[in-house]
């Protein structure tokens, strides 16, 4: 496979030069292998020697391939789950403007990171029993956005089963910079994240007149709640 | 891995119950298997076995996995793009129908088959070289998501930096189907498709009064390109 890389020999048993903790080291190491080399074709040894560990030092954090797996995949839904919950609760805000600031904090975790995680939604393997926190977690997300577009005023003449459908084409619209990051590696997510937020609010339904207002109040909402 | 399905025992050269030629009979086999299995995991021996046929009788129609995976990659692309350059030709209908055929015909082959092939998209071997006309079909198609795109009335107004994010919205909608079909695997694809691609016309900025007139002209061109 041209396009991988060779995983390296053996390092000194730390990298302190990246700062990392020896858990966090392992997690960066198994992102770049699983993103370029493939999950199936990577081995926890040679995870824990791109970390500079030992395999049994590592075997300390993590209890395998896929625990590793499961926490990197988890990283990719669990902050903007914190977020989205937050955002439902904020009820004296519009529910246009927290979808949009939901929509574009998800697409910035999404592009966050050297490498594209999201690309291991797709893997057959995620499928396994091992990985129900991840899919529980992305449902809630789903689900978060779900409440948010039946809240606006156009999700709120939908019915169930429009509702259904309109919320899983902005969770995917969403999901879609996976995709679009992995085609062109370029694309600056500053640029790309409110203008997903943008096209989440036409998918909602939400005109062109009432979106410039939206978007400055979800602006605005981002701000606080990172301050 | 407890989900996946164990490559079967060889099987007698042929399976005249399928109907299918050795060379669909491969791709079928693949198809599951890749998906199911896992491109990495899956040897040419498996395929082989499941299509029914010996290895050596394989290899005088693919000359080896990565060609197995190059035709599945591209007969996922092959057929829009045939589609999409009928529909940028046919300037006579509204380019916002136009768009909403192709968003429309595009979902249905996304969504066609037993198996999510656009999953595949992501496996980091889809970036080697051997994958490049995949590659060049798949920009190709969203150009002419893009082309339909500036010939819209709105699209028209837009600056040369907004169409190229609206493009590449516009085309991660569509394939987003890819992750919706893998959460919601009983999504049906006549629901969705339309959805889609109603859906893409709200984020080229079509209005909700314009939509309903557009949908059915979009409709109409899907027939006639049927027929």
């Amino acid at each position: 496979m041209s396009t991988t890389r060779r995983v390296g020999r053996p390092r000194a048993q730390k990298r302190p030069e990246s700062g990392l903790q020896p858990r966090e080291e392992v997690l960066a190491a198994a992102a770049e292998l699983f993103t370029t080399h493939g999950y199936t074709a990577t081995t926890t040894r040679a995870v824990a020697e791109r970390a500079g560990l030992r395999q049994a030092s590592m075997y300390h954090y993590f209890g395998g391939k896929e625990a590793i797996l499961a926490a990197l995949l988890e990283g990719t839904v669990r902050p903007s789950l914190e977020i989205a919950q937050e955002l439902v609760s904020r009820t004296e805000a519009a529910a246009e403007a927290r979808l949009w600031a939901l929509c574009h904090s998800d697409v910035m975790l999404l592009c966050s990171g050297p490498h594209n995680l999201g690309a291991l939604y797709l893997l057959p393997e995620v499928q396994a029993e091992r990985f129900t926190d991840f899919h529980r977690f992305r449902r809630e997300l789903k689900a978060s956005y779900g409440e948010l577009l039946t809240a606006t005023e156009p999700g709120a003449a939908l019915g169930a089963e429009d509702l259904a459908l309109r919320t899983d084409l902005l969770f995917g619209l969403t999901e879609s910079v996976i995709l679009i990051r992995r085609t062109g590696p370029d694309r600056d997510p500053q640029a790309l994240a409110p203008a997903t937020a943008d096209a989440a609010l036409r998918v909602a339904g939400v005109t062109e007149h009432a979106l410039t207002r939206l978007r400055r109040e979800g602006g605005r909402l981002l701000a606080t709640q990172q301050g």
